[in-house]
């Protein structure tokens, strides 16, 4: 069923909800799903509704035009998006298979709703299971004395194919911070701990040296500084002092893949609002 | 901070969201909490506004009389209720203390916002404890041979105290059915198993019988047939060959104690919205 | 790193992890992994030890015959098996790919330490993605007036492919009651439902209409009783009103993989001891 | 049932098993439980039995000098304990009653198999809540300008009551170093965050801020750094953006008791053991 997601971020006042909804019933839109939230501290207030495509009589743009004088009364920051328009995900990985082995079967058994125009690697071992897949597979090996090159060609790469969203799914190369501002909030990371613990390199062997009985995944969108983005998707694993390092890395894998996977679900169906450093998710 | 609850159920269509939430900004109300739910298999559509009392010109039953013409247009059932009129809340326990301890210092510490006008108790063994938290204790022992009279007794207990909500902390007898039907949807039960699994009695020793690997409470308003009725939460703890069903009893506890607490909290915020056998959460 | 693993079961008594540990001290076995269990309901005593292969004089054979006279005196139901010689499984499947795709990676990554000499469907819908990791693919289909032919079908290939474990990864045809009691407790299945609810056809369904607030995964070997065979592993996600029977099916599909995978991996290594209808994980 | 428990750790090496489970045969020791681990990394080896005290010839002293030259052979750090000397365990709280009212209730209710000679708080605040158990509760209070005098009196109490363990129940103060020093692996605190994150002081507000999507408790023994010592046991919590840091705190509190009263029944039970900054938890 198509629909139409109408997200709209403002300050919080009295008559919001009701413009809102006046203006789509004024229409006959048929609110399939609509979520709200009030937060206290900032005082803004969030929205998402999804609206039956067929039951409106405008498409994207004129929804946006006749949208905009309410938008503007209310100061809102909005978008709406129509879920018949596959955002365009490219994603990014390194040697590692699990992550994105996990997303081209939920992609390819149709339970991720998205286009995946090309997968980008440093290496170039994963390239058949891509291309089983039909999808285009780009090697771009990153020269650690010297990186720029490869990023170049990394963006130019992310241009040529439109992409809307870039997944980092355990790509293992931290962008550079303009590529991460151009993005903004495009690019989803998946980081192997539980954040804000064992930011950065190898964060398995930091938890098994800190000797913790839970290990994580956190799902975040990049930006400038490591691993410090907005969280979007969590989850924890048991570990015991059975687990050595090699076994916290195969049970993390699991819990990359789930947090990973729910993160982008999220985030393509337009459940996430950034504000500030934290995220509001209407699942 | 009071607020009213307003809490709607009706078929779905068009326009309900539009008519409630102009209905409040015609008078100002400051919405804290908004939730909708459309059920696309029975087409009913579920809406629950938290609104502060201090900005609306009504007191309960000016609201509803405001409300109402709305209500009957689109055949709602609905109430309204006053966070400041709390609710009467007997609690019936028998001999184990786990839930009702957990539900008196919940009670106690200010976690949980309702009266509890009394405990009624088949046995006379947690008197002390009820008596320690100022509230009245009822032993009413139950005969086996002859068990109506002691219903009765609860009956007119519960009424005496004008209780709107009764919780079975473990309570160990099973209610006449005409005691469950006179308080539909207002008698909370906790059953220690993970239903529909292993309904009746015993159920840690069923579980252990079977060899599951998980064990679990259920948190249920109290209809007429035996552990059936519509399900408010669940949970589960993980179990292992090393456990018998001494430490599944154990182990259990802890699950019943935070599936009853979270359940009747729900219940006591107008939360749960029934509908056949199954519920609606606006957690 | 090459292990012998000696798995025992007999009726508990003093002595035996003596009579045991003296045997591989002598012989100067180096155990990198014991675990014991006492069953006082039973009176019985499970017993599992890993010895590095190159710390002991024997091979398998060698090993059995040292070890067989503490077995009789001590009346053991008992195996040593080589993790060099790994097991060779045989997955079937029906036309949903979640579970096939979950084990064909987790074994193609390495992290299952098994053979899979063949797939078998009654479909012929995943071959592309069977034959791509290099395993031959059998479409076997399963005729509903006369199943017979297919099953002998399936059993001729089983034996064919020298199979010693055959997981029915979402096959969804029953098996019929001679190929279980030939496969006693080698064969496994994943069960989409948190056993013993909703046993049989549509779990999902079934929870959906009970109203149930988390959902499971149930991975058990094949008895001839449906859904009632030993229990290995289980786990349980939770959904809510919101979720309807496709979002089960979605939701369950994570669970199902992560349950079977687990209780294959503890089959492979031999972690698994079935008595009676329960099980004894040492994990 | 009254059981010894012999609790081992040394260098690993072939034969230890051997040698003990030998000794408890040749007395007849009838082993309830036995749990090893081997630490690849350390090269440590660690081991736990359980015997029934009713079938060896010896009391404490006698086992232990029996014992005495196989634990020379092998350089082990161990301890034997009788389960019928019960642990006394000095509870320590400050205002905030939910810990505290949880241990008091587990042992009132036989569930925490330890004594509690008494309670310390630098708050009157829960002085009737500790009387009504039946147990002492002295009121130590420290001036921020000069904390000595109430940590020497706390030291005094402790010791007048024969302490072995000290729980800190949401104490809210930091001992001194001393103090945690002559009570190495004796002091248990639980701190209301996923540990290594938000160490220090208002961990709600600290993760509120980071945006986490869990928050977590830590029960860990108290060393001389804050926040840093070896960790017994952790779990989690899911919360949302609807979750403030007052219902942080209210969801937290759950957290934090089920993971103190864990890691306490670990400790009572001799299931820890502490290497280096780590545990090797038998449960």
């Amino acid at each position: 069923m198509q629909t139409f997601r109408l997200v709209i971020a403002c300050p919080d006042g009295v008559g919001i909800v009701a413009k809102v909804s006046n203006f789509l019933a004024t229409y006959n839109g048929w609110i399939t799903e609509a979520s709200h939230h009030s937060d206290t501290e900032s005082g803004w207030f969030f929205m998402r509704h999804e609206i039956r495509a067929d039951s409106l009589p405008f498409d994207l743009a004129g929804f946006s035009q006749a949208f905009a004088p309410i938008a503007r009364e209310f100061s809102m920051q909005w978008r709406i998006t129509d879920s018949a328009q596959r955002k365009r995900v490219v994603l990014m990985a390194s040697r590692e298979s699990h992550c994105l082995a996990d997303l081209l079967h939920r992609w390819h058994s149709g339970e991720l709703d998205c286009e995946i125009p090309c997968v980008i690697s440093n290496h170039d071992t994963l390239r058949s299971m891509v291309e089983w897949h039909g999808i285009p597979f780009f090697h771009v090996p990153v020269d650690p004395a010297n990186k720029q090159p490869a990023f170049d060609e990394v963006s130019r790469l992310i241009d040529l194919h439109q992409a809307d969203t870039v997944v980092l799914a355990r790509y293992m190369q931290i962008l550079p911070p303009d590529l991460c501002a151009r993005y903004a909030h495009q690019v989803i990371n998946i980081h192997h701990s539980f954040l804000p613990s064992f930011v950065g390199a190898k964060p398995y062997h930091q938890a098994s040296l800190r000797g913790v009985k839970l290990i994580g995944a956190t799902c975040h969108y990049v930006t400038e500084e490591l691993d410090a983005g907005p969280i979007i998707e969590q989850d924890v694993e048991r570990v015991s002092h059975r687990d050595n390092v090699e076994d916290m890395v195969r049970l993390g894998k699991d819990v990359e893949k789930m947090v990973l996977s729910r993160g982008l679900r999220y985030h393509l169906q337009e459940r996430v609002m950034v504000h500030g450093n934290k995220t509001v998710i209407f699942d």
